[in-house]
Parts: C-alpha cells; structure tokens; sequence
C-alpha cells in the first residue's frame, strides 16, 4: 500500500510502497483509512523536536488523526464488522492500568504509544490500532470528514470541558487561534456554554471562520489584541483557550485573563515566561491540555452528529502530502487539512 | 503610639511615634494589637519591588497579619465588644461587589485596599481595620500566638483546600520550604487529607520542624531534590505547594510532579520559565494563589483551636524589628516571627 | 396605596387600602412595583400550609417575586437612584453571617425573612425590600416582564445550574412540568448544556410552549410518561426537575433517572415515598432545591439580557388578583402571572 | 469442595459437597478463599428480597466479598501468580462498555453480575471471578483479615469520598450504625476529612468500637438521638451516613441534617418517606450509594496498609455460617463477621 514516511528530521517526507500492517494481536484493528488529519504535531514531528523527548526508530508514518472504515479485526474483537465506519482515539490504551480504569486515557502507563509518533499512523492506506482505541460512527457517516475531530477537535473539547464550570452566563471566553483547533473549539463553547466568545487571529480568513462558527466577537491579532479584548470583557476573560503555544500568545493570552482566571495551554510550541507575582496576584491558572479521553471523543462525536460541531477542512489527495504541509506551515489552511489514500 | 514605619525603599524601618487610629467610619475597627507577622511581603515592600505594581506614599506602617484585642468600634459595629480577642483577614472587603456577595474575598472589586501596603498595618500599638475583616478567637484566646494564622496559615490553607479533592490514599503532596507557610500547610495537609507528606528544605532546623509538623518524609534541598522526591514518590506528586517561590524552586517544583499533577505557586519573587511542551505533554497545572477568603480563616482558626494546627513562632519585642528582619533574610527564623507592642 | 391581603387561611385575598411603606431604615429599599409574580407558593400561603412551619401575623400582602423602580431609599444606600429599573431576591439577608459571607443566601442565619410570606410582599403599589436583596436592570428594561425571574426563573435556574457539570453531550434532561418554572428551566437548560431536553407535562398549550422554549421532545402526561421518556432518553435521564412535585410526579421523576442520576425536586405539594433499595440500586439521588442566590439572579438577568431566556407571561391588573389565582389552580396560565398595580 | 449453598428463600442455607470452578475463560481467577464477609444483603438474598429485583437459579453459594490467594488463572491474564493474596471487587466488569472506560464499574452494562447473587460466591473453599475485579495485597498479607474491604469497606468509602469536599474544619458527619460498615466509615472520616464524627447506635459494644475507631462523639440512639446530635452539631450535619437504612433511622438521619445538608443512604431495608416540602425547604439532598469503584477499593486497601483503616471482624469457620448468620440478624457481632474455611 501507500504511505507517507518521515525518513529524516528537517526533510520532507515521502511517497512509498509498504507492506499492509496485519490484525495479528487479538485485539488489533486494521482500519482502511478514509481521511488523516495533518496537524502542527506533524510538522514538529517532521522538525525532529520529539527527537529526545520520545525517540522513535524511522523511517515512520505520520498521522494521529484517523477515521475510516474498519478493514480486519484480531480473533478477541467482538462488536466491530468489516466496513462499520469508526474514527481513532490516537492512544491505543492497555485496559487494566489505574489510568485506564479510570477513564484517564492519556496517561496509560503503557505509553507513550502514539501512532504517528511512536509507530506508524495513518497517512496510508491502512492503519493499524487496537480495538479500544476505537469509537463507531454513525451507519453512512462520511469517515473523511469527521478525521480531524480525533486529534483537533478531541484536544479543544477536552479543554473547553474542563473550563464548563467556570463559563456561566455574563462570562467570557476567549479563543486564541481560530484554525484547525480554534473553529472546533468555539463550536464547543458556544455548544456546552452560554459565556461570550471572542476569537483572535492573524487572518482575517480565520477570523471570518471563527464567525461563521458563531464566535461573539473577533479580534485582529495585530499588537493590541490584549486591550482589545479587555474592551470587550471588562476585567478580563474567565478562560483564554491558547491554540497557538508561541511565546507571544501565551503572553497575550495570561494578558487577557480576569484575576483567578485560567489560560489553557493547548499549543506547544513556545516557552512559557511569567513573573511568578504576576501568577499569585492576579491568583491566575495556567493549565496545560493533553489531547483527551475515549469518552470525550464519544461526546464530541455526538456532538457533531447533533450538528453542534461542523467540521471545516481542506482535502488534499496522499500523494499531495507536501502541498498540504507547506501549506499549513504558512497558514493558508482554513479549518483542517485532510489526507486521503485514493 | 509607636510604630514601626518604612521611610524609603532599600532602607531599614524605624520606630517612629505616630497618632493613634480613631474608629471614625460606621464599621471601623480598631484593634490593640497582640502581635503582628513578619512575612517574607514584607521585605519585598521594604525592598520596594511593589513600588510600581502598587503605589503607597510614603510612610507607611507594615504588617498585615494582625491579631489581638478588640480597642474601639464605630457605630454600625454591633458583635463586637472591647476586648474581644480577634483576629484580622487581611483584605477589609466591601461587601456588596459581586466578589464579595459570592464570598471571594481577595477580590473584592475596591481593593486593592491592603493594611500594611497600601495603608498603615499592624506593627504598632493599634491597628485600625474593619468589621468584615475581623474574625472572633475563642474567650480567652492570646492573639500572638495565631497571628501567623492571618497570612502565612490562611494562604497555606487556601492552597491546600484547593488540593483536596486530588490528594486521595496512596497520593503524594509536597511541601517546597518548611518555614512560616510550610509548617503551617504541612499541618493542614496531615487535618484535611490522606496524602503522603514530603518537605523540601535546605535548613535542617526547618525540617525537624517538618518531622514535628506530621510530614511523612523530609528531602534536603541540595540539588537533587527532585530525584530523591521521585524515588519517594513514583511517578510524582500529584501536588506541589512552592512555599518559596523563587526561580529555582518554581523549576524544581515542576519536575517534583506526576503526570496531570498542580504546582501550587505561593512565593513570588521569581519567574516561571517553562517550555509550553512540558505543561501540555504532562498535562500539568501551575496554579497561583493570592492569601485566601475569609471563610477559610474561619476554618484555619477552627483547625487551630481543635489543636490539629499548632503555629510555631518566634516572638520580638516591636523595637526589634529589624532584628527580625534580618533574622528572616538569613533564614535564621523557626516557624513565623511575630513582633508584638510591649 | 392598593394591596392584596391575607386575612385569613382558605379565604380569598383582598384587595385593600393600606399606609405607604417608608425607607426607615438605612439600608431599606421601597419599590414602585411594576409587576409581581403569582406562584404556586402563593396558593399554599392561602390556603394554610406554611402557617405551622413559618408562622405569621395576618393579614399580609403576598407576593415575593417583584420587579419595578426604586421609589426611595434608606441614607446608607449608594449605588441607586431614584427610578431605577429593578429586581428583588426575595430573602433580603444580613451580609455578615457566614452563608451571606459565601453567597449562600437563601440561608442567611437571620432568617426565614421572606416578603410575601413572613412580612408584606409586592401585591401592592410600593413594596420595602433592602439593598442587598436589590439587583440593577438595564436603563429602559421593562420590569413587569422580568418579574418572573425573581423566584419562579431563580428557582429554576438554580436547579438547572448545579445539574451542569453532569449535563454533557448525549445527556438528557427531562423538565416534569412547563409551566412558570418549567418554561424558564427549558431554556437555561439549552442555553447552559449540550443534553437533549424533554419536557413533560399534562397540558398540550404547556408543550407547545415547551417547544417553542426549545424542547428537543414533548411527552405528554398521561399515565405512560415514564416509559416514554424511557424510549427516548434509552437507560433514562440523568437530571429531572420535578418542576411541579405532586405525590405522582415525584415517582415517575424518579422513574425516569438513568443509574447514577439525580432527580432535582423544585415543585413540594407532595411525599417522596421510596423504597431506599430503589435509591440504593440505582445509586440515586434526590435533591431537594430552594429558590437561588443573588449571584443566580444576576446570571439569570444577563442570560434574559442576551435573549437566551425569554419569559412569557399573562399580565393580570392587581384589581383581578383573584381571577388569576383562580386560574393559576385551574392549569389556565400560560408561563407566569404577573399582578401590575395600575 | 465443601461450599455455603440458598437453596430456598426464607430456608438457612446447607453446607453442601460442589465442583470446584475452573479458569476456563481467558480472564477466568480461581481464587482460593481465605475469607468471606457476611453482610446484610446476604441475610437479604436469603430472605428472597431480591428474587423479584434479580432472578437468579438456586441454589446459589452466597459471598460477594471475598479476599484470598491465586489458585488459576485464565490464559489472557497476566501479573498474576499463584499464590498472590488478593482482594476482589464485588463486580467482575466488561472493560469495554462507556462505565468501564470512565471508572464507573458498579454500571457496567454488563451487569447486574454479582457473585454471590446472580452467580456463585465466595462462602466456599474457592471462588471464581475475572481478572479485572482482583486487586493484589501487599506479600505476605492476611487476606481473611481484609475481606470485609470488598464491600462493607468499599461501600463506607465509596460514600465518604463523595461527602470529602463538603467536610471542611468545623463540620461535622455522623454515621448512623457503627457495625460492619459503620466502623470503617468513621476511619475513613478521620483520615481523609478534618470534620467532627458522631457516631449513633442503639448497641453500647457498637459505640464502644466507635470510640476506638476514633468517633469524637457517641449517641446512643434511643429515640432522642436526632435532639442529641443536634445539640452536638449546632445547625445539624452537613453529611449523615445511614448505615443501616431501616424505615427509622432514615427519618432520624434525615432530621439531624443542616440545610444544605445531605444524607448518604447506605443500607436499604426501610422506606424513604418525605414531605417533598422538608426537602425543598431545607435545600436537602438524599443520595443512594452502590457500593464503589476498583479505584476506591485500591484507595481503601492502600489506607487499610498504611494503618489508618484497621477492620474489626469476627471469625467463623465455614460450617458454623448458620451461627454467623444468626448472630448478625440479633446484632451480636462486632465489626464484620468473616467466613473463612478450614
């Protein structure tokens, strides 16, 4: 089959021929991918910045952002058919840990274990994972268009989740970044919240997405945006999502926050910098967010079978994988980029 | 009366001889003092890092941990009557913004209104505050000996109720710095939780405090205090307190943490400097924490008076100021000291 | 001024002449009312059913559910003028007890101290309240048509917060009644949650305006209501408000609770009468809700603000207090009826 | 192997010669029973309580909580060995089902699949479970001395947790019945909260163990015990534990509650009934408790190790199940009784 390999750090990856991964273990699922969202954790992957944190053998498939039909299941998978239509949880998880048995998904003690990172993912034609990792779509879902909520969405809706509390009404809240994380995660607020939502980006195209999917009020990130969100929310925003992670967003986003508020930490990219008394006098909270639980995932998948969510992605052929990264490196992606085979 | 009074930033207070406060406001208080705290705020007030942040003119009276006897109230006070033994929340409230209508004390929106920085406080003879920050000791109570509880107690307790629900059998909390807060939050971590309790000090002293105090465990801070804190804890904490707060505190109290662990920021005279990788792969949480409400003092004294907290303090006479102060620079302090009029 | 008057229990109120009321003391309110409330709590007043548990002096004017303009204020009250647009909490508390320090008002030490009920409510022209039970409305709001929000929205609004953290996507949410309460509670409950709301009620006009409020299905009472909203809602409903709490509607509440859900009792005519083996199988929990906060009242006036919740009600002169009381027994109300002095 | 047999309701059970059970399924445990605890559902199961609720085929051998040493296992388990004591969670989970993946293991929806109940139970020389339901004890532990965690410990735990937050410094929590349960519940309240514990029973051994077990306070509950609890707790309790759930000591529990309070019904035999109004008025909540988590059961064996929860028991060889028996339904029994065979 074909399939996207990183074969170098700082290299562009490449177009192979590979062999078909097999539903050898009892509780494998091969799955015929539909659609695999390309997201910045690819581009660091590519970048070779995990390259001390989790080491990985290469060459290696990128693509942590699976939906697609299932294709072989091992002999202890019960409840899956051949062609249902599923979407993939991106951390295939062991059962029996306390994390697991409690529903912490993320910190399986087994991992990290991360298709796409530590083994191979999904910009292939067939991806392999574990029945646990997957969650069924709805009977004539379209598995291509609903990829980007495994990653994208499941990190911005565990996030906003956490912050439900604290959004009552008169409340603001404040998306940072309004692309492939940021669309979903307004959805989410204004979904499962009655606060204000304001969202801020670089691009206007961006902002007139975050509109589009029902953002209160849109701010242009260009120098001011932190007054220009205190104009519109008084003391301060009660939740700042940040979905950017550069030096400067976080900064804006701890900026931007009411006294006790909370900055959740989604992108990565930067470094954190802050006086501690700047912290312990405005009594602020900054909460880093790792991705999200299988039930999450599931309630998020509800959430778009109910329409509350719509997904906005731009689809590019395997073959066009490159296109698709250059592209987001240089932000001229609206909503998610998309991978499929053919 | 007398009174010690900061004259200009970088230089040693003095004993001065000043008019007394009079009770001239419906819901004035004042208070003879029993004694007043020497907080770690203070010399960053003496050292005049507030200057900018909060301006005060000059003189100013410090102390802001205040307890003794009822002196004289003005007419709307009723429930108090002189010579009530008392003890003053720090922060003297409005009671009608939102914040305080919903009990967060610290953030009452005519603040910030803090005796001993923005007016005078409590090291001197009288000490005028007002009725909502006062809380009734026991008959017969001596306000020295719990004057620690008004800052010091009541901030390590806001940050240990916060951690409750997380410090579970079988969990880890640590204490970074065992003097005037720590030995304080150790107490209130053993009264309110099942967790396991290590201190982190670099003062021996301090940490046979810690031992006296409850805590399970005691780590020299040496350098390698967060490895011995992980062979102590497996995976981590699951709650940092950073008693100190300085850059490499804040640093190694991060490391000290488990996955999805909280780092409880309470010193402030350093600076958070974190890759946004590190927050978000562990999932971690840095929580600030500015003193506490005035419910929470209620239960501090409630703990206190159940003998399940004990404050350790060491008592100067108010001419002795700045022996205690110099004392606090140079670690040489045991528990709190507390300044009290002759 | 006019005033509706109990004078006796099971007798019809009065309309009468009475003396104005004065702002005497310093923190009272007077109110020209622009619209009280009719409750079913005023039926019970009538009819005798508080007269053992919170005795009271006859005749009083019911009505604890008013909004309308300040008409004078007592010397300590700042903040509000003359003209004002307001709503009135109905429990005017003390502000220094330790509920009113933590915003817990409806259990003010002072009281039970309800206008309406233990001293003269808002059936008139003018009504005395004091300032802390006083929330602002914007200049130019009408007060006749959010007077409902003062008990029967609070009450609801309440109830429906404290089920939002358990309330997520594919959750639902069934409202036992949509009536004055139940209409309001629909549209919290779709204004603040992702669940899926039913409504239940024996009046085909109250499931029209059911959906017209929001509601993702209508079930008519009629015996089979339980398995119906079995059928939709699949295991049950983890909340239901038992907005009417009558001897029947309390058990088919509990009937349709998933494992592990909560039954919100509002409406109190009627006996929980439970086998605790049901309670204990199903891990169930009944919880019994009393009015709401201040801080529920402002939420709930924002959310009003913002259009989220729109209040219907039948407007009655306070000349035809009788009329409406008699249509309120009789199931003829549409939303909330509201008394306007002319 | 000789095994406790029902083979009638309301007919003491045989001891009678059965198959030993094989680990025949890949997750199959034989544990080799060194204890099993009776408790009062047993008496239940007997009596026929639960024929209508929970059909099952007698004879069945009774026992759901059990403790012993790995005697087989099943090919797909793994990190068990012969001879690894061991204590096991009353409910052998599926693992996969949304309960199972968010730690909610009593609503597996597998179940209901209580050995001891639906199928066979520990009271015999082993017992069969799966791997998910066993949780391993410290080397060299005496299992016979732990059993009474699996369900009397689990169940007084699974309640107190959920009570934590509510139970600050000055609260205070009453247990009502101080036997099987009641008597770890109040080691759990002293180790995991700082409230005040009054512990009510009509037996003065009960107390007696109470006070051991580090009650602050004992009632004898001799029909004025609401008025005493009250006149020990002020306002009432904010947490009531009714161990025993008779038709009287709920209503007794419900009366010595403050407002706001709430009543964690643990026991099941008697009748919930309540003027709906008692409930509104004081804003009190009733909640069911089903047991509790494999978490919990970890957290309890983990407390249990540490020495902060010592269980009191009462041994009996497996023929002598009929004294036992009789002994619990007369109250002659302190602590639990444990069946262990020869």
């Amino acid at each position: 089959m074909k399939a996207i390999r990183v074969h170098g750090y700082g290299q562009p990856p490449q177009l192979d021929a590979v062999p078909e991964p097999k539903a050898s273990r009892p509780d494998d699922v091969v799955v015929k991918i539909g659609g695999a969202g390309l997201c910045r954790t690819d581009l660091h992957i590519i970048d070779g910045w995990f390259a001390e944190v989790i080491p990985v053998e290469l060459p290696v498939v990128p693509g942590h952002e699976n939906a697609g039909w299932v294709h072989a299941v091992g002999p202890a998978v019960e409840d899956l058919a051949v062609g249902d239509p599923v979407i993939c949880h991106p951390n295939p998880t062991c059962g029996v840990c306390r994390a697991c048995r409690t529903g912490d998904d993320m910190r399986c003690t087994t991992g990290p274990n991360l298709p796409g990172l530590t083994c191979d993912g999904g910009m292939a034609g067939l991806f392999k994972t574990n029945a646990r990792a997957i969650v069924k779509l709805a009977a004539g879902a379209a598995p291509a268009e609903t990829a980007a909520l495994a990653d994208a969405g499941l990190t911005a809706y565990h996030a906003v989740k956490k912050a439900v509390p604290a959004l009552g009404p008169g409340s603001f809240a404040v998306a940072v970044g309004a692309g492939g994380l940021g669309h979903i995660g307004i959805q989410c607020l204004k979904a499962m919240t009655s606060a204000h939502v304001i969202a801020v980006d670089s691009s206007e195209d961006a902002l007139k997405l975050a509109r589009h999917c029902g953002a209160d009020h849109v701010v242009t990130a260009g120098g001011q945006q932190g007054e220009q969100v205190r104009e519109l929310a008084g003391p301060g925003a009660g939740a700042v999502f940040d979905f950017v992670g550069e030096d400067s967003t976080i900064s804006d986003s701890i900026d931007m926050l009411c006294p006790g508020g909370t900055c959740y930490l989604v992108g990565y990219g930067g470094t954190v910098t802050l006086p501690a008394m700047q912290l312990v006098l405005g009594e602020i909270t900054v909460a880093g967010n790792l991705i999200g639980t299988r039930a999450d995932l599931e309630d998020l998948v509800m959430l778009t079978a109910q329409g509350k969510v719509v997904l906005h992605s731009t689809r590019y052929p395997l073959e066009a994988a490159n296109d698709a990264i250059d592209d987001l490196r240089h932000g001229r992606i609206r909503g998610r980029a998309i991978l499929s085979p053919g």
